[in-house]
């Protein structure tokens, strides 16, 4: 039979397994967001090339499609490596699942490449498909950040799923005004979609400004040059504050396209630095566990044999028995003492732990009301995922609030959108 | 490099190995759910022996110490086998740090009966005692419930977790009347107690009936025999009712005790039939999940070689390319549509078991906010946990309040209250 110590050394071992795994899935993260930042590239490269029925950015897009592969390549090898990784995953059935979703996207890219360079599909086509796989591949984030089950990690991986959210709607911004420069026209659809992500990306780096260490939150504010920041103001206003149907100068989708790019390589560096961060914060997570790990197991061999002696003041404060075991020699009444706190003071811990784990986590409630909603939606009208996802956004677009705010909207209203039980 | 189907498959063994690790852990929860019941029994009588000075209950004593230890090495057993159980535990850190907590207290007992025994110390000390042993055994317990990972498991544990608890409850009020009519008075104070702890039962059935399938919440209601009932009512009120320091007939503690003992035993009943529920839901969902897992094995094994068939329609709703490979025999395009609505059915069906996982997990925030209560008291105070438990109790009683919104008042208060750094 086991003492308690020895569930001690046994609560350990669990919490360095968990730290363990995130520190993989940490590492997957850090991989997903490499090729989410390439592929974000190659949609505002393709849209270039479809608004300009092939004549800009040829050579670049081959270039970037080599890139693209080679990170697929590390981060299909990261999923495999997650899978044949020893020990159960936190939120194994959750990931893996995300996983599953956005393999066939993966496998599909070469399909959508091949009918883009023959310039079969449009800038908007291209564009949904590029953020259908992009969205997929955050979700894995979401996933990873969702399952964390220490706090100071899932804090980080929190900040780091916002920007990276953040980090796609500034992404979608340059391919849809990339496609509007390039086109040499906006419109009032446009425009409004425009401002949206603007809106979007704005409350996603406020969140990850929230959850990241504040040294990061100001790296962020720092990177974005003023100057820079006032070229990205000074083209959005031309696009968006035009009367819809002016004609736009064509001329200006390369200094867009430059003028977005600078911006979102210099968030690929701080998303960098937040994977660094994590990375960091794993092992010393994993180092400072492993070391109380071993210190409890040699005070769990030094007592083998002395079962018992631990037990002394469970129930009552009076001074110890005098018939208590001397036992191995420096063992006395204060070590007993000690480790009945020290088992206290575990508890105590995990219990802080699990109270900011909550707060964390009830961050990613927002994106969980979204799903909700758009579940409702689907059940309801019968429609596809992208379908039920649009009607939320178009809906949040039209009323000028958050996607969010809609889907709370929605799913007050759930008893009034009975599921369509219709064949 | 593996495909969707694979990480699809690696889902659905996550998905069984949690089920199998809950059907472990609810074993265990059964085997709590005995030992508890034991110990409460030897809590009742050990006040009587104790109240009527030795005179009463000493047979009864040796028969109810034999059996608390069966139970108690049936629990040891079960932990001993969820140590070397292969695979992590949900919740494993917090899980065995209560385990470890509670081993000490389970060694301690031996010296608690002899000192009972000996007649030194008296029945408010005894029953503080067991109730400490059993409130870190009903802990192990929530702990389990807290970590399940699937959302129908986690409504009986969440039920049972709360039964546990209302039994406990009831069986402190077997232990304070027992004490109350034995020593044949009853004072201010105690009545005060012996209302709260019925109020308190009260609250734990209603929140068990609100997760327990219906037809055991009606087993519930009729076990409570009306007869019985109205015998339980009349010895609550001759010692609640009559004015404080009224001496009581010392004759009616064998009756009240017989009374509470019969209804804490149609509780026993009703626990085991949960734990039955418990065990034969484990069972369905394994059985289930295995099935459907074999299923997708066999098409992952059909499909090998034909990569890439799957990814049809990822990105467009276009008819299937014409260079889309035919592939073995019998898989055409309407079988790639079905892996690929297998994927997102499987993670619509994730998202929905989340989305209820984290309704039936706010059931236990009660507890959550009692015990960081507990915790601020604890630092701001510098009091030991027993402490800081009786003070939040004394409140509650005082101000006929429920423990929780004491809680939360302590909680809103936190800023008022600065963690005490004095030596």
């Amino acid at each position: 039979m086991k003492s308690g110590l020895s569930f001690l050394v046994g609560a350990l071992r669990c919490e360095i397994d968990e730290l363990e795994q995130l520190a993989r899935t940490s590492e997957l993260v850090a991989t997903i967001g490499r090729l989410v930042h390439a592929l974000q590239r190659e949609r505002g490269i393709s849209n270039v090339l479809l608004a300009s029925r092939g004549q800009r950015f040829v050579a670049q897009r081959d270039a970037q499609i080599a890139e693209c592969l080679r990170q697929e390549q590390a981060v299909r090898l990261a999923f495999d490596q997650l899978d044949a990784a020893d020990g159960r995953i936190g939120n194994g059935a959750r990931l893996f699942s995300r996983i599953a979703w956005v393999l066939p996207g993966m496998d599909a890219l070469s399909g959508l490449r091949q009918r883009i360079g023959a310039l079969e599909i449009d800038a908007a086509q291209s564009t949904a498909a590029f953020g259908k796989l992009i969205a997929g591949l955050i979700a894995v984030v979401f996933e990873a950040a969702d399952g964390a089950t220490d706090p100071e990690i899932s804090r980080l991986l929190v900040a780091l799923f916002n920007f990276m959210q953040g980090k796609e709607f500034a992404g979608q911004e340059r391919a849809c005004g990339a496609a509007a420069f390039a086109s040499g026209r906006n419109d009032g659809a446009r425009q409004q979609q425009w401002l949206h992500l603007i809106a979007s990306q704005e409350h996603c780096f406020e969140l990850f400004a929230d959850f990241a260490a504040p040294g990061l939150a100001e790296v962020w504010g720092s990177v974005q040059a003023a100057a820079q920041l006032a070229e990205l103001e000074r083209l959005r206003r031309i696009a968006c504050a035009a009367p819809a149907g002016v004609a736009l100068d064509s001329e200006l989708s390369q200094a867009w396209f430059d003028c977005c790019t600078r911006r979102i390589d210099a968030m690929q560096a701080v998303e960098e630095r937040l994977a660094a961060d994590l990375r960091r914060l794993c092992l010393h997570k994993t180092t400072q566990a492993r070391s109380e790990l071993q210190a409890h197991q040699a005070l769990l061999a030094s007592l083998q044999g002395g079962n018992g002696t631990e037990t002394a003041d469970f129930f009552l404060d009076a001074p110890a028995a005098p018939d208590a075991p001397a036992g191995g020699a420096p063992y006395g009444r204060q070590l007993e003492r000690s480790i009945l706190d020290m088992v206290q003071e575990q508890s105590r811990r995990l219990q802080a732990m699990g109270d900011e784990l909550d707060t964390v986590r009830a961050a990613l409630n927002e994106r969980k009301l979204v799903e909700r909603a758009k579940g409702l939606l689907m059940a309801h009208r019968r429609i596809r995922e992208e379908e039920a996802h649009k009607m939320l956004r178009q809906t949040a677009m039209n009323q000028g609030r958050r996607l969010v705010e809609v889907a709370e909207s929605v799913l007050a209203m759930a008893e009034y959108l009975p599921v369509d039980k219709a064949p």
